[in-house]
């Protein structure tokens, strides 16, 4: 049976891949009575009168909400909410599976910017935390920024920021081995959706300072005539500082880095050839990324890197957003900010020794169990230095 | 330690009473590969092709949303939806634990009744069906009606149609003790309530022909100058044929029933012994009722029901409403219709046999294992065979 078919069966067979369980039994009248009314009470009129105890008598502090509107679904697009579900559970999945956080699918049935704000808004009560998921671009920062704006808990777009960060930790620990510096790069990325402008703002905070991106009409930068908008415009207010101007493989040359989040075959040998000596590529177009690793080695490429898992130096989100959540939770964060991120990244990053670092080895595996917890406890530890956790004890966790 | 601080206890070890689990491990790349990308595409794009199949690769077909604004909450009020989580995470572990249907708390922060209709118009596609809980009267009343208007998945308000079901089967069954007909009663409901309306209503579908409301200002009848409403008005259109004026003493002399959804000691002694022989009293006030059982009986009732589990016939909406939903779903019904309603309520009274039969067991005990499962069985059937459902196979469920 090919993969397609056994992945239709599995899904076929469960029924989906979630449930919702109970963790108290109710079965008989003293049961019901504590679990139920009139016990059911006491925590109710609890909460009434404190707010802030709903975290200590609910699901809300350990229970995250997997928002979409099934506008960018995998590499399907703009399938629709229903269609999107097989997605959304598969996340909830992960985020129980790898960090032992709740997280239940919100599949909204609208394209519509307002509607979505208004709706995670009027449902935030039942959530300690808000992922967002699978939103098309440009459509995605707003909805982001306006629910953070909002919301008194975290509000994460993982295709952004999940993305960002595992790209950058694989780059931190790349630069390592090619001795370069991160201001001392010239960097190019190809692809200028959601997780190319995060990952772009992400590098810049993290002390880059010569960046271009290229979209389909290549280097994107100030004042040019052509296939501009808001968001493409304010990534070229603080990129490409020199202006540079024609296709990736105009500007690619003499790059340090590539990073692409694009589509297959968007990197040639010949462009891989031109750049920089000992050139970082995290080539993570999906399933068949921009070069082959095979191609930009003998290409003379030092470190490659992509989103497969048949291939050394797996980006997958799935190194950053459970333990992210989990120490966001743990702290009960009102946000997730700049801070935890970083925090993140040093985490993945530092999981891998100097000793056992290596070209094949600047990401860690998806599945080394000490991922999630290294990544909770340093963004809990951020975010309570930075003053948004709600409580100072980082609280034992189930990924401990 | 006292049941309050008993409830409070557990439900600050817990962390609030449900978790989210996941259906199938994600321990390695093959099974990351399947349950998540790239694997998951598939059932994405099969649901895209072809909308009915998010019943089978999803877990919707067996998902209830338990959605609330909080704005009557068991006898708590208008406490807002944070506070009314307790209740409705309640509300989901006996979904589950009666009838293995999985239900999720969505606790909306609005008392907009448009707000409300749109934002569960929105997130519907993750529900197979929308149980309405504590959610204030009348806007009740709009919210079901609009939202079974607009979505293609069964919606039923609980607090409504749970109660008037159950009520109904102990009545059935009290009426073949006193060997009376539902065409020849008068009844007499105390409370113009959403529980109140639901009875009447669906008494009067059941061949009741003489009853009559009472509010806080006395019996409702067509053209009262004072205290009516749209709701009232409806109510007084097909009640008290008589029109009968005056207090709850007054109207209640002669009438062979008594319906109590009102407040503690509502019905006094005098009351209950002017009303005609073997008088059947539901006294459902909680905690305490209309008036007691022992009162009640010394002053000639010969049948009575109360809301308690400390008193025989205690009705309950844990008898309906989870054998229901399981019902509804097992035949990814698109309503709940009055045939399924019926169907509920003639389940609930056949569980007690004649022989069985007395006047302190004429309702099932709550925790009674068959009554979810001859619910179901008779819900699916009637949904069959008025047709709303969408297979015709009643499918083996977890409640069987």
């Amino acid at each position: 049976m090919s993969l397609k078919e056994e992945a239709l069966q599995m899904h076929q067979e469960k029924k989906g891949k979630l449930e919702v369980n109970a963790k108290v039994e109710v079965k008989n009248a003293q049961d019901l009575s504590l679990a139920y009314s009139p016990g059911v009470a006491e925590p109710c009129k609890a909460i009434y009168e404190n707010p802030e105890t709903v975290y200590d008598y609910t699901m809300k502090g350990n229970m995250v909400g997997v928002v979409t509107n099934g506008t960018a679904v995998l590499g399907l697009g703009n399938i629709g909410a229903a269609a999107s579900l097989p997605v959304m559970e598969g996340k909830a999945i992960l985020f129980k599976s790898f960090a032992g956080v709740d997280a239940f699918p919100i599949a909204l049935d609208t394209t519509d910017v307002d509607k979505v704000v208004e709706t995670v808004k009027l449902l935030s009560p039942t959530f300690g935390g808000i992922n967002l998921e699978d939103i098309a671009a440009p459509q995605c920062f707003e909805i982001e920024e306006r629910l953070k704006e909002a919301l008194d808990i975290p509000v994460f777009h993982d295709d952004q920021h999940g993305t960002a960060i595992v790209t950058l930790a694989g780059l931190v620990n790349a630069l390592k081995i090619v001795k370069k510096e991160m201001k001392d790069l010239k960097i190019v990325l190809n692809g200028a959706g959601a997780a190319g402008i995060a990952i772009t703002k992400l590098l810049y905070s993290y002390g880059v300072t010569n960046m271009i991106m290229c979209d389909t009409k290549g280097a994107i930068y100030e004042g040019r005539p052509e296939g501009m908008n808001k968001v493409k415009a304010d990534v070229a207010s603080y990129t490409n500082v020199n202006k540079e101007a024609g296709s990736l493989g105009d500007v690619v040359k003499n790059a340090d880095v590539f990073i692409g989040v694009s589509a297959a075959g968007a990197l040639t040998k010949e462009m891989v050839a031109s750049m920089s000596t000992d050139a970082i590529i995290f080539a993570m177009a999906n399933p068949v990324p921009e070069i082959s690793p095979a191609d930009a080695q003998e290409a003379g490429a030092r470190v490659v890197g992509t989103g497969r898992s048949d291939y050394p130096n797996q980006v997958n989100n799935v190194l950053a957003f459970p333990g992210i959540f989990r120490g966001a939770l743990d702290v009960r964060a009102t946000n997730i900010n700049e801070e935890m991120k970083k925090a993140a990244v040093e985490a993945i990053a530092n999981l891998i020794t100097d000793t056992e670092l290596n070209e094949e080895y600047v990401i860690p595996s998806p599945f080394d169990p000490r991922v999630a917890k290294a990544v909770a406890k340093a963004v809990a530890k951020a975010a309570v230095e930075s003053n948004v956790a709600r409580v100072k004890l980082v609280k034992a966790n189930k990924a401990d």
